[in-house]
Formats: C-alpha cells, sequence, structure tokens
C-alpha cells in the first residue's frame, strides 16, 4: 500500500507541475485514464485514484460525459514554482539578482561583465556629447522597425568579417542579447517544446526558457564543444526545437568551438531541422577567430545574435539579431507588438562608440589586459588549490574546480557574508553536476581581499 | 452532402486555427471526437470525418488506442495567422509599420505621436550634456532590477499628485509602457484566457494580446468610460482575466473616464477578480485631472502603467509598473529572466529632463497648443464635413466621423498614395464596426496640404 500511495503521489506531483508550469493549459481537457496510464506507465486505478484526490483538491474538475479538466483560471506564472526546487544560492534569478542589486563597494569576481574603468567611456561620452550638439531626430523620435540602417550595415560588414553573410534588411535591431533570445523563443517555441544549452552554459538562459516553459536539456561541453555523442543522443531522444550556444567565447568556460566540432554540430542539426541561436556577444573579445556556425550554415537554420553589453556598456542597451528573411519579418512584427519600437538613442550612442577611431584600439588594450589577468588570476587560484578547467584563450572568465571535497554553493554563501560575490558552478549546470566549479570573471579579481576571503572560505570546509 | 461537406470543413477550419495560435499545442492530444462534437455541437460521424481528412493533410496524427494527437512541431509564431483576416490598411501591425517606416516628408496626421519639435529638446540635450560630464556608473553599468532608486522615488511623489500611494519598492522601471504590459501579460494571462479591451482603443493593444493568443472583446466606449451594461455582460460571459484601458487621455477618443463610471467599474471588477491594466501614458498632457482607477483601488486589482514616449521622448526608452508587492517582485524575476537588465542610461536621462525646472512650463506651454490646434483642426475638419465624437479637454486626438458612406479604410488608402499616413477607425475597433471614423493627432495637422488631399479623397468616394 505504501508503494501505491508513492505511484498515487508521484502521478498527483506531475500533473500539478505541469499545470503550474502550464503544459497543462487551464479550462484543458487532461488525457484520458487510460491514455495517462499508458503515457505515465503506471496503472488505470492508480490515474484514477489520483484523478478523484486531484478533484477533491480543486485542482481539477470532473465534466460528466467529457472528461477530466483543469480548473481554470490559474495562478500568475512564478518562475520560481516552475522546475525542480534548487537552493536560493544556486538559482539563477537570486544570482542575476545579488549581482545587479550588490552595493558599490561589492567585490564581484563572479559577475559576468567587465569593471566600468574597463570600458570605452571616452568614446561613449563623446558620442553623447555629439548626439547633445545636433536637432537630431535620433533624440526624441521613435525608431524605424528594424532599427538604424545606418547601424544596420555596420553590422553587415562586421558579421562578413566573420564570413556571415547578412543584408541589411536581414538585420533587425534589438534591445540586448537576452532581448533578442527572448523573441527567437517567442517565435519558434511551444510549452512543452525541449531546447538543448550547453551544460555549464549562461545561468540566464535558464531563467529566460523556464519562461517559456519548455523542457531544457543540458548537453555536456567540452573544451571542443558540445559533446557530439551527447548530442546526436538527445537529437534522438527529445527531438528538440533549438540549440542554444555560444561558439566564441564560450560563457562560462572561456573555450571556443573547434571547425571539426562545429561541421559535426551543423550536419546533425541539418538532419533534425533543429534551429541554433548562435550568442556572440564576446566577439570584440576574440583575437583569434573561432568558426561560427552562422558562417558554416549561411543563417538557414542558424540566427546570430549579438549585443555590445560586454565591451560598450551595459546601461545603454542594443542588441542584434541576423536571420533568414522570412524569419526576420515576423520577428519585426513580434517586435512591435511586444515593445512597438526599439532604442534609437541608444543605438546610435552605440553606433557612434563602435565607430569611433579609438574603439578599435581599446580594445587591442583590453585583449592585452585580459590576456595578462588571465594569467595571474589562474597562478594566484592555484596557489589556494582552484585550477582552471582549460586556459583560455581569449575573453574575461575561468571556469575551475575547487579542492575536492569543496562544495561550491557553501563557498559562495560565506563569501557573500564577507561581501564578495562569486558564481557557483551548478547555476550554470542544468544536470547540477558542477557542484565543485567557480567561474571566475579575471577582470573583477583585483583587489588581494578576494583571494584572502577565498583561501578563508575554503578553510572553513576542511 | 453539400451542406454536411461545410459543416466539415467548419470543424477542420476551426481545428486548424486552433492549431495556428497555439491553442492546441504541438504533440498534444486532441478532444475525444464525442467531447468534439459535443463542443461544436454537430455529429459525431461530422468530427469523425474532419479528424480523417486531418490526418490525410498531416495536420493531425492518429495514435492508435491513445486518440488523435496535433502533429509537431509546429511553425513559428505568424502574428498575421491569429484571428481573423483583416484588411493590410486596418491591420494594426501594417499601421504601426506604416508610421514607423515612414520617409522624413511624410504627413502623418494618423500617426500616434507628438513632432520632435513640440517635445522638450532642450532638456534631452542639457541631460545627455550633464551625464557625458561626468564619470558616471550611469554609462556603462547594468541597472539594478527594479531600475533607478532615484526615479522610483520620483515616480512615488508624481503618483502620489494622483492620489496613488505606491512606496518605491513597489515599482519597477521598464522599457516602454508597451513593455510593461507585455510582462503583465506574460505574468498573468495563458493562452486561451480572455482580455476586455475598450472598443476602439490604442490598436497596438491588439497586436500585443495577439501575441499572447489570448481572446480579445471589446466594449463599446461611451464619452464616460466603458459602457458598463456591457462591461458586466461580458464580466458574466466570457470571465476575463484582464482589461487594459487609458482613464486619463483616452486613446483613440481624447474622452475620459468620470467619478461615477471609474466607481461602477471598479465595483464590478471587485466582485469578479478581474485586473484592471491602467495606462497613464497621457498624464503630462492633463490639465484637468481625471479618476484613477488605481487611486480608488489603491493598488490592489489595479496596476498602473506609464511611459514618457509621448512627452519627453519616443527615442529615450523608460515605462514603469506600479503593482502590489508580491506581483512587483515576481514581474521583476520575469524581467531579469527576459531582458535581464533595464535601460540605465535612458532612465537616467528621462528622469534628468522630467525634473529640469523648464520641464514644467514646456508642458504647460504645450498644452496651450494642443488645446488651440484641437479647436483650429476641428474646424477646419467640420468644413469638409468630418465631426469630431467629441471635444476632448485634452491630449492630441480627435476621434471623427467621416460624412455617411465614406469607408475610412478606403480613404486611407487613397491618402497614402498622396504622402499623407491616415489611422483609419477598424484599427482600433476590436468589432470592426468604427469603419467611418479617423483618429487626428491634431499636433501633426499643421500643413494645409493635409486638408486639401483630405477634402480630394473625400470626393473620391461621392
Amino acid at each position: 500500500m505504501a508503494r501505491a500511495g508513492t505511484l498515487i503521489e508521484s502521478v498527483m506531483d506531475d500533473i500539478e507541475s505541469k499545470i503550474a508550469s502550464r503544459a497543462y493549459l487551464p479550462n484543458t481537457r487532461l488525457p484520458s485514464v487510460r491514455a495517462q496510464a499508458k503515457a505515465m506507465q503506471v496503472s488505470v486505478s492508480t490515474v484514477v485514484e489520483a484523478y478523484d484526490r486531484l478533484v477533491a483538491e480543486g485542482t481539477i474538475v470532473s465534466r460528466p460525459g467529457a472528461g477530466f479538466y483543469t480548473s481554470g483560471p490559474i495562478a500568475p506564472l512564478d518562475l520560481n514554482q516552475i522546475g525542480p526546487k534548487v537552493a536560493r544560492e544556486i538559482d539563477p534569478l537570486w544570482v542575476s539578482k545579488e549581482s545587479l542589486e550588490a552595493t558599490p563597494d561589492a567585490l564581484m569576481p563572479g559577475c559576468g561583465w567587465l569593471p566600468s574603468e574597463w570600458l570605452y567611456q571616452t568614446g561613449i561620452k563623446r558620442a553623447m556629447r555629439s548626439l547633445a550638439r545636433q536637432n537630431s531626430l535620433d533624440l526624441t523620435e521613435y525608431a524605424s522597425p528594424k532599427g538604424s540602417q545606418a547601424f544596420r550595415h555596420f553590422l553587415q560588414r562586421r558579421l562578413l568579417s566573420q564570413n556571415i553573410e547578412a543584408r541589411p534588411e536581414h538585420i533587425m535591431l534589438t534591445e540586448s542579447g537576452t532581448h533578442a533570445i527572448d523573441l527567437i523563443a517567442r517565435f519558434l517555441l511551444s510549452p512543452g517544446d525541449t531546447v538543448l544549452v550547453d551544460d555549464p552554459c549562461y545561468f540566464n538562459f535558464h531563467a529566460l526558457l523556464k519562461a517559456h516553459r519548455v523542457n531544457i536539456i543540458g548537453i555536456p561541453y567540452t573544451p571542443n564543444g558540445p559533446d557530439l555523442e551527447r548530442f546526436a543522443q538527445a537529437l534522438a531522444d527529445y527531438n528538440p526545437r533549438l540549440y542554444i550556444t555560444n561558439s566564441g567565447i564560450h560563457n562560462p568556460t572561456g573555450a571556443h568551438l573547434t571547425p571539426s566540432v562545429a561541421h559535426q554540430l551543423l550536419t546533425l542539426a541539418k538532419a533534425s531541422e533543429l534551429v541554433i541561436v548562435e550568442d556572440d556577444i564576446f566577439a570584440d573579445l576574440e583575437t583569434t577567430r573561432a568558426p561560427r556556425l552562422a558562417a558554416l550554415d549561411g543563417l538557414v537554420q542558424v540566427i546570430e545574435i549579438g549585443s555590445f553589453s560586454k565591451t560598450v556598456s551595459a546601461s545603454v542597451r542594443c542588441g542584434f539579431i541576423a536571420a533568414k528573411p522570412d524569419w526576420i519579418e515576423q520577428l519585426v512584427d513580434l517586435k512591435i507588438a511586444t515593445s512597438f519600437s526599439g532604442n534609437r538613442l541608444d543605438s546610435e550612442i552605440v553606433l557612434q562608440t563602435l565607430t569611433d577611431s579609438g574603439y578599435r584600439k581599446h580594445m587591442e588594450k583590453l585583449q592585452g589586459w585580459l590576456a595578462k589577468q588571465r594569467i595571474d588570476v589562474s597562478e594566484r587560484l592555484l596557489r589556494l588549490g582552484i585550477q582552471p578547467w582549460i586556459q583560455p584563450k581569449d575573453g574575461m572568465f575561468l571556469w575551475c574546480r575547487l579542492p575536492t571535497g569543496t562544495n561550491a554553493t557553501q563557498l559562495a554563501q560565506d563569501c557573500l557574508s564577507k561581501g564578495i560575490v562569486l558564481a557557483p558552478g551548478n547555476v550554470f549546470s542544468q544536470s547540477q553536476s558542477a557542484h565543485d566549479y567557480l567561474r571566475f570573471n579575471v577582470a573583477q579579481c583585483t583587489e588581494q581581499k578576494i583571494f584572502d576571503v577565498l583561501d578563508w572560505a575554503l578553510k572553513q570546509q576542511q
């Protein structure tokens, strides 16, 4: 009986979680008892009992002659109620809030952006002064639906330098890289679809995909790109609709895709009609170009997105989508419906900064600083027994393994109490298999205090 | 037989449109033949035949022993495929694009914003120069999750002047008013829910709600607010989740809510757990304050939103949501997941402009210009036989009835061929009952050419 009770409860839990995540919509018919029993591989009597109890709870209603229906209207969407419960410290939303809300004196080796003084502030200020001098429509008028023509011409040339061919009319500006992915998800996904991400991957992908109520499957990431065997298996098992990745500087590992993996990955994707979103926000930090899936594919199944939050400014919002023509037109409709217009002033500030003669020079200096910091921080971490997974060629991230037996979540909690914001590995891991990893941002690791507090926190766990 | 054929086809059409609008999700079980027959009030054999034909077409699949399922994955979301087909000229998305894409020399009496030179450009420029002088984090860093603390304090005082009490922690900044409504819709709505709008209402509400795949019901708007009898009836008939309205200067009519209608409306809403979004984007154009539902309600069932696109700048994006505490926290999570961060630079430019000593004076001048223009344009339109529905106290809009027998859509098409962008009535009307109305923006009606072309186009229809 205990076993039967457990089974009934697990059927109830499964149905309740489908309702919470809106996989079952309100006022909608549930599968018949027989179909449910078959789908869940339990007996018909177990489902009958589970449905009866759910009716008693008011979660579902029985309509005689028509079957069982979900009750409606349902509670508002609560992202914290979707998916398995995780500790607060490894909840992506919590980590985002913690970093975004940190006081100016907090040290943030776990955050994903550069310190303000490393960015090209001179260029931003020059662009703002120049715009403030003109009687420009850029100051007051709505943007055109796809955004500034001049910016899209600039992006065409920029993409071409990565061997990606996209005409200006196949490019649309967005508010940010996240906004770009969100529009694509709205366009391509329905609740219950499956999406592949790298494991580990940028933690906000998890939060964003949760908001779209899709199944998220993590593919183990290797130093050369995703594990192809597991990728092929996931295609066969889940028939996923979308895969989101960074080909250049991978977040959080700093690895990059090799040409061979890129080619095989695309071959697999072609065979299964998988759409790939290639998120290229770190492009300007690259000294050696990794191959781009969009270059191999020619924007057929690959959608290229990017933004300038990491290299120009996170305060001035501007991103883009390059995709095939009919998709761009429908994405424009979705953008108008949900934002009405884009950010004209910001896109003009970013364009002027990017085309300022000092920008390229500043980026070269920045690449040099980052290279130096990657070595310096690696050495300091190694002395504490913290081991970088690889030595990345570019970018700001070091993905690091803690000494055996250390719990990254506990470490992050201890360090937070001393004003240090870390990024514990499981925030990035769909499979929750990175409990002994941390992501470090070398640009945010200039203070000795960080290493002193890490040393202290590691000793707490010995 | 012809009749049977028609019935089967109409069942097929209904199912196909439910699949296109994602009311039926991909890979999901369809209602059983008997349940479908009952729901559609047709015979079982009609449904059997319709299902069989849909299987033959590949739209649905039969899984022996488990029923009929939608095929998957489905085509990407195409807003133009949702809802009844309307002529291109009265498709809200088309009108938005036409206005947003218009060349600088097009005249746009139909557009919804002020000419650039009517806005407080001096203030915007001053704010930009001041920010460009500082070494401010506002230039480069991410915004905090709710947005600038100083701005939210300012909004607290501003809302209080409308008798709306909201603490800064119950206010969240957004990218725009549209973004605010979109986040609320994501939070509260599921596909298939019903939403009430005014008929007529701001046309982009239709496009936005279509993107959320909800049923839209229009409530006739009277010079005092929505028709209360029809409102009560809609509550009883559809159990709607949300109602979106403008209480101050109603778009497109320029009317405002009277205290008595506001009170009765809120009483009806209370009895049915309806949530109301009060969109207050024209607040600074009001000379006499209309009552606010949020003031009567105390932000229990009412959510107050606003933006500064109409009074500061449409290029600099900044809006807000004020709502009850637990809703704001969940809306913040959704904002982080789908945008990561807000627009820090823009919110700072808007705040400095709004608090600049010249802003209030500029608004008073603007209110005067608009009052003069409303009278002047009314007179010129009357001479052409075009009759304002009411004489609004405030704002830029005149909602006007055309001479008997005139078709506004045809008129808009004819005028477009002469470089004049109009806003035909049915764009604003869910029931498509405003075929002989146009919305005029008096601030965009300064050129004699507009009236000459209107005169010519009216004569084409005589």
